[in-house]
C-alpha cells in the first residue's frame, strides 16, 4: 500500500459508491492491481466508524463484486479505507480535511464526485485549503450541467482549480468494447480505410434504440429528455469517433482534437425541419414523477452534416429513444451503389447488446441463375466485461484507466461544450418552428415522421 | 417430344455417356425439361438393337441418375432414344447417317462428341454428307489438342464445319457456383469493386490443390503434367474472369471479350526463373504407366503480371498440384496495407470442395488493450449441385446451356489458343534455361522454391 496516495470518495455513503465504486475497489484489490496500492478516504455525513463502515461495504461487496468474496482478501481491502465524517456543503470542513490529510501524509490524490453536480463548485472551492489536492485528479459522472450556461459554469468552477487535464468526465460507451473498436476497424483495414469519405459512402447511421422507458428515473429525465441523455454526449462522442480524420498519431490528446474538429464542423442547420424530429412514447405523461403535459422528447431522429472535405455530401442519421421495439445499438455505413443495379454494401457495428462486426454484401444466387442474392458476413464478439457498461467491471477500468492517465475512456471539456452548444441550437430552433413532439407507439420504430426524415431525401433506415 | 430434333452422341457406348450423359437425359425427362424434348441418336460401333442399348442404359440411370428410378419416367425417356450402329472412322458411313436423319425427320442437330479428340477431324468430315448438320451445335470436352498447333489443327478441322458460334467446348470448372458468383462478387460490391485493382490489390493468389495424385490416368496425365491440365485451361479462366475490365455489357460474347483481353495482356516473360516453378511429386515415376524418367510436372506455380493499366503493378500468383497436403481451390485477393502496421485485408473466394466468401480484416483485441486481432468473416454457401463439377446433374446444366445457346458456361476458341501459346512458351523458356522440375513430399505444400518464388519479391502465399 502506497501510503502517501488517496482515493477520496465524495459522497461516499451514496449508491454509486456502494454498488459500483467500492465492489471496484475490493476487485482491484483481489486482482492485486497496482492501481488498487492507495488508501481510500470515503467522505460523507452519517456518523460511521471506519470499522462500521466497513461492515457496510462488506455486504455490498458480496452482493456486487465481479470476484468472489473472500475474508481475507476483504481484511486486506479494509485495511484501506478510512470513514472522515464531514458535511461537504460547508467551507469550513476543509481545513480539517487538509488536517487529516497531513497527518496521514497523504499528498497525492485523485478524488470522485460521486455526488450531485451541484455540489461540485463548493467541493472544488473546499479543496483549496488541501495541499497538493490541486496536483490531484477529479473524476466526475454526468451530468456536467443542466444546459450549455450551467455546463459552462460547472467547468469553470473546476478549472479554477484543477487543470483541465486532470479532470476526468466519465463517458461510459467511451469504454465499450465495440465503440473502441471503431477506430481499429476503420484505420487498420484498408478495404475501409479507403473508402471512408463521401465518394463512397451514401449514409451513416447511428441508431441507439432501448426498448424500457424512463423507469423511476422520471424526476430527472423529464428535466432532460433524449437530446441531453443520449444525443449530445454519447451518440456525439461516437458520432465524432466515426467521421474524424486521421489523428496525426493515435495519442489520446490527437484523436480528441481529431473528433472536436468533427464537431466543430457541424454544418449549421438552416431549416430545422430537415434535421430534427422530436417524439414521446404514448404513456410517457402517465409515468410516475412526470408532469401531465410534458413536452420532453423520449425520442430524437437528427439528419446532420459535417462540412469538410471527406464528409460534405454524406448524411449522418442519428436516432435514439425510450420503448423502442428492441433494445439495441448499432453504427451502419452504407456505402454507394456504382451504376449497378444491386442492393447496397452495409458494414454494421453492433455495440450493444451484441458485440460484432457485419457486412451485407452481393453474391449470385446459388443455381442456374444470375440473380443477385444479398448475404451476411459476420464476426461476432464474444461479449466481454466492458459490453456491460455500468458495472463494477466497468469502474475497475475506468478507475483503472484514470490512475494511469489514460484520457482516452473520458470526454474533453471543449468536446461537451461544441455538441451542447449544436444539440441546444437545433432545439431552440425546433421550438421557435413550433414543430410538435410527436407521439409514438410504445414497442415502435419511433415517430413516423422520422422515416419521412430519411424518405425525402431518398434515404432509409438500414435499421 | 420434338421429333425433328435431335441430340446425337458420337462415343455413345463409352464411359461418359452411360456415367454422365445419359443419367443427365433421363432427369432432364423426369423434370419434364424443355431441353429434353429432342430425341437421342446413340452412335456406337457394337452390335445393339435400342432395345438392348435402353436396356444397359437402364442399368446405369439407376445407378447413377440424380432423380430416384422411375418405370413410367424411364418409358419416355427410353422412347427418346435410337441406336445407330455405325464406324466413326469409316467416311463411308456418314451417308447412311445422313439417310437415317432424312429418313426420320431429323433436321435440327446438336452433336456431342463423346469421343478421343483424334476423332474431331474425321466426324466434322464425315457430317459434310448429313444435310443441316452444320447448321446444328456441337458439343466437346477437353483436352482440344495436345499441344497448341494440335489443337490449332483441332479447330480447323471443326471450324470449317460448324460456324465458330456453334462449338461449344465444356470447360467445367466455369460452370461451377463460385466461378460464376466472382463477376457478381466484384462487380455487384462497391466495397469490392471500386478497390479492384493494383492501387489497392498487392497480389492475386489462385491455388487449386489436389490431394490425391494421378490414379489410373498415368498414360495420359504424363504426355499433359499440371500446365496442360489445370493451369493453360482452368486457372487462366478462373485468372482472367477475376481480372478482367468491366465489359461493355454482362452478355456473354462482351465477357469472353474482356477475358480474352486479359489473357492478350500477360506481361511476355523476361527472366523464366522469376515467373515459372515445376514440382514433381516422389514417387510419381513409380505409377502405373508412368516413365520411370518422366520430367513430366505435377505441380506448377507462375508469377504473371498483367500490362494494362488496372494490373500493372500486381502479381498474379497461380498454382496447382497434385498429392498436396489437401484438396483445396480458392481465389485469395490481397488488399495493400496502408502505412499503419498491420496484417492484411484478404478476400476469399472459395471453389471447392467448399465454397464460400471470407474477409479477413482487423479487430481490436477485446479488453483493456488496442492491441489488433485479425478477425474472419464467413460467407459460407450450401454446397450446390454444380460444385459437384463432373456429375450428370453438372452435365444436366451443361447440355441445357448449349441447346439454349448461353455460350458463358463454354470455353472460346481464342483464348484457348492465346493462353496455350503462352503456357507453351513459358514452359520452353524453362527447359531451355534447363531449370529443374523439383521434386516435393506427398502431402506438402509443393517445392520449397515456390514458396522462395514469392518470398524473393517481397510476398508469400496466403493459403
Amino acid at each position: 500500500m502506497s501510503l502517501n496516495k488517496a482515493f477520496t470518495i465524495f459522497g461516499g455513503t451514496g449508491d454509486l459508491t456502494f454498488r459500483k465504486l467500492m465492489p471496484a475497489q475490493y476487485n482491484m484489490t483481489a486482482a492485486n492491481a497496482e492501481e488498487a496500492q492507495s488508501r481510500i478516504i470515503i467522505i460523507g455525513r452519517r456518523d460511521y466508524t471506519t470499522e462500521q463502515y466497513c461492515e457496510l461495504v462488506r455486504d455490498w461487496v458480496k452482493k456486487f463484486a465481479r470476484l468472489p468474496y473472500e475474508e481475507k482478501t476483504f481484511e486486506v481491502f479494509a485495511k484501506r479505507i478510512s470513514y472522515f465524517k464531514m458535511d461537504i456543503s460547508d467551507l469550513n470542513e476543509y481545513a480539517r480535511l487538509s488536517e487529516y490529510y497531513t497527518a496521514e501524509n497523504i499528498d497525492d490524490h485523485v478524488f470522485y464526485l460521486a455526488v450531485a453536480p451541484k455540489f461540485f463548485g463548493v467541493i472544488a472551492s473546499g479543496l483549496k485549503a488541501v495541499k497538493e489536492a490541486s496536483l490531484g485528479k477529479v473524476i466526475l459522472e454526468k451530468p456536467f450541467g443542466e444546459d450549455l450556461e450551467s455546463a459552462k459554469e460547472l467547468n469553470k468552477q473546476l478549472e479554477t482549480f484543477f487543470p483541465a487535464e486532470n479532470i476526468y468526465r466519465i463517458d461510459h460507451y467511451l469504454g465499450k468494447e465495440m465503440v473502441r473498436n471503431i477506430q481499429t476497424i476503420r484505420f487498420t483495414n484498408p478495404i475501409f480505410a479507403n473508402l471512408w469519405n463521401s465518394q463512397y459512402i451514401e449514409s451513416v447511421q447511428i441508431s441507439a434504440f432501448e426498448d424500457l422507458g424512463i423507469g423511476t428515473r422520471g424526476g430527472y429525465y423529464d428535466t432532460s429528455g433524449a437530446l441531453k441523455d443520449m444525443v449530445q454526449n454519447h451518440l456525439f462522442q461516437i458520432l465524432s469517433i466515426v467521421a474524424m480524420e486521421w489523428p496525426e498519431q493515435f495519442s489520446t490528446t490527437a484523436m480528441h482534437d481529431a473528433q472536436l474538429r468533427v464537431l466543430r464542423a457541424l454544418r449549421p442547420v438552416e431549416d430545422v425541419r430537415d434535421s430534427l424530429v422530436l417524439g414521446q412514447y404514448k404513456g410517457y405523461r402517465q409515468e410516475k414523477s412526470v408532469p401531465t403535459d410534458s413536452t420532453t422528447e423520449t425520442y430524437a431522429a437528427l439528419r446532420l452534416f459535417i462540412d469538410n472535405e471527406r464528409w460534405w455530401n454524406t448524411p449522418f442519421y442519428i436516432r435514439t429513444g425510450k420503448k423502442l421495439r428492441c433494445r439495441e445499438m448499432q453504427i451502419a455505413i452504407v456505402f454507394r451503389q456504382t451504376f449497378i443495379s444491386a442492393p447496397r454494401n452495409i458494414l454494421i457495428i453492433k455495440i450493444q447488446p451484441n458485440e460484432g462486426v457485419h457486412l451485407q454484401f452481393n453474391v449470385k444466387t446459388p443455381g442456374d441463375t444470375d440473380e443477385i442474392t444479398q448475404a451476411k458476413m459476420d464476426f461476432s464478439q464474444s461479449s466481454s466485461i466492458s459490453s456491460r457498461i455500468n458495472t463494477p467491471e466497468a469502474y475497475e477500468r475506468l478507475i483503472t484507466a484514470c490512475i494511469k492517465g489514460e484520457r482516452s475512456w473520458f470526454s474533453q471539456w471543449d468536446q461537451i461544450e461544441t455538441s451542447w452548444d449544436f444539440v441546444e441550437h437545433l432545439k431552440d430552433l425546433y421550438r421557435w418552428d413550433k414543430l410538435p413532439v410527436f407521439t409514438y407507439e410504445q414497442g415502435s420504430d419511433g415517430p413516423a415522421e422520422a422515416d419521412n426524415l430519411l424518405k425525402r431525401f431518398g434515404d432509409e433506415w438500414v435499421f
